[in-house]
């Protein structure tokens, strides 16, 4: 049996008899560290010509994204990033100024964050390869993970869907973008090569869990938020969520803030199928209580919106209010498969 | 320019730019978590037919190797495992059970340390590629550092050097060890197959230090001990703490403990060369005060010895007392250079 015979999805299920079952499974490992904090740690692997290409993203954009896709985990688990560690494979005869580049890169999107590069490993190889493990910490009862949605939360997303996955085809070809004013194609582009982690959301939302005395003071209580974030899509994110929750949700089609312009460029299945199944968007996806969860949507400068709530079973439907489009039944099935194909 | 052209040391002192220098330089990154904590993180990348090989090492033997060359690292440190993440690139034709297998040999180093693998990513990749984080945490007056050797400290070193370069050359060419005994042939193998880290030395070291009453009570107090360990070869270890201490060294050939049975098929010359670039054979070199020093050789089970003293200067001189060798001045470029050549 070869790798592509199970992929990736059936690999992790192999390899994670290997590791212990409480502190796996999320968008980060999560280690407790001492009685107030715990360490919070995620890694990633990117190959060129697999997940990154000269074509569509120049080494500076490719460091951008890698460090911004670590801290977006550690976003996703509600933790500070405390550092991230780079291993590189690198051909002979890569330009150092390549390799110099992918730094500067890096260091532009974690400076934004107050995050070191604390360390690394540099080897030959045969093709590009960076390795990035990114660590930061949370107060435990904090940790926000995604088997915690309760049936009647409202979801949340912390900004547009489908921007980065536009962006990527408009880079792989420019003619398509001819409808589209120089404001939005940037703003798509940009999406695409420069995705904003979304670290400035966690403060406001423990201010507001706090406001509605939604903090809970001891591990028993139960935590009012659960999330993950868009990394794979927002379908695969919503999916996740209800899977590891064991429950349903509802999405409501014309509540998914989408980027501007898309309408003057595609069809409305095309641009649902980017917002659902585009991925790399780095936003945010949260269930947590009506209020809040409005309250929150206030407060964040993106357009952020209550998109559904969670219900009861385990289907996730997406609901089309104008029938424009047929309401579906959202799986995993449409998102990023590494090995298969 | 080229990757090549400045090999990897010169990348890495062109990359080091882009880090904070008072947490990297060291087998591994040191973060103040808090008062009590550092956090320690090391990271490894290892690429097929670069640093493993299907001809000498099994898949279960790499994961093992894996696993100690980064409990290593954090023992180096003076540290505690908390855990270790693992990044995998595979090749789509790849046989699950060599990634099973793989995952054994790690698991199987990692249970003696009471080390959870906590997560990781898979991807695809043309090249098996395993990069490793380790992470650990030590109480920050604990920190053994490479740039705190002082003029008159001992050197130590916790075992045999050279065991690991023999035993892969016993496996690259199973002739060679006709004159060998099958014990002595077998631990050779082991030491490459299945070499330890050093992690059992740190409590008997602390309970010495404690004992003389070296343990620093504050951060203004000198801390004791400076060391690292000599996955690089013990000639490389002993070069990096003295140029980063700003010392230099004497070390007498007669006293490195050496593998049983290498007399027997090796010349002098031969021998020595395994045992000071040899490399991989994980054990620790320490300096710290003779008294402690001598007390931890008597401690530790394995044949540890006191191989040479810290001296005023900049060079590391091995001495051969009884002129059987020309006595010599070490440096790094006998070491591996993974980019040259």
């Amino acid at each position: 049996m070869k790798v592509a015979d199970v992929g990736e999805q059936g690999l992790l299920k192999i390899l994670q008899a290997f590791c212990p079952p409480d502190i796996i499974g999320d968008d980060a490992a999560v280690l407790k560290t001492n009685a107030n904090q715990s360490l919070v740690v995620t890694t990633d692997v990117l190959v060129d010509n697999i997940h990154f290409s000269d074509i569509t993203t120049s080494a500076t954009d490719v460091g951008w994204r890698a460090a911004a896709a670590n801290l977006s985990d550690l976003a996703a688990m509600g933790a500070s990033p405390l550092g991230i560690t780079i291993g590189l494979g690198l051909p002979a005869n890569l330009p150092v100024n390549w390799v110099e580049n992918l730094y500067r890169g890096m260091t532009e999107c974690l400076q934004r964050y107050n995050t070191p590069i604390v360390g690394g490993d540099i080897v030959r190889s045969p093709v590009i390869t960076i390795a990035i493990t990114a660590f930061g910490e949370v107060e435990p009862l904090h940790t926000i993970r995604r088997d915690t949605a309760k049936v009647g939360d409202a979801i949340v997303v912390t900004g547009v869907h489908g921007a980065s996955r536009a962006g990527l085809e408009l880079l792989l070809h420019p003619q398509l973008g001819d409808n589209l004013n120089t404001t939005d194609k940037q703003a798509l582009i940009c999406a695409h090569q420069r995705p904003q982690p979304r670290l400035d959301v966690l403060p406001i939302l423990w201010e507001i869990l706090e406001s509605y005395s939604l903090l809970p003071r001891s591990s028993h209580s139960p935590f009012p938020i659960s999330g993950m974030d868009s990394s794979d899509g927002l379908a695969d994110a919503v999916v996740q969520i209800c899977r590891a929750s064991g429950v349903g949700a509802i999405l409501h089609r014309q509540q998914i803030p989408l980027p501007n312009g898309l309408q003057n460029w595609l069809e409305a299945g095309q641009i649902i199928e980017y917002a659902l199944y585009g991925g790399e968007d780095f936003q945010l996806v949260l269930c947590l209580p009506t209020e809040p969860a409005y309250e929150l949507v206030r407060r964040l400068d993106q357009p952020a919106a209550v998109v559904g709530k969670i219900i009861e079973g385990s289907q996730v439907i997406l609901r089309d209010h104008n029938q424009e489009l047929p309401d579906q039944v959202l799986n995993l099935s449409q998102g990023f498969q590494h090995f298969t194909s």
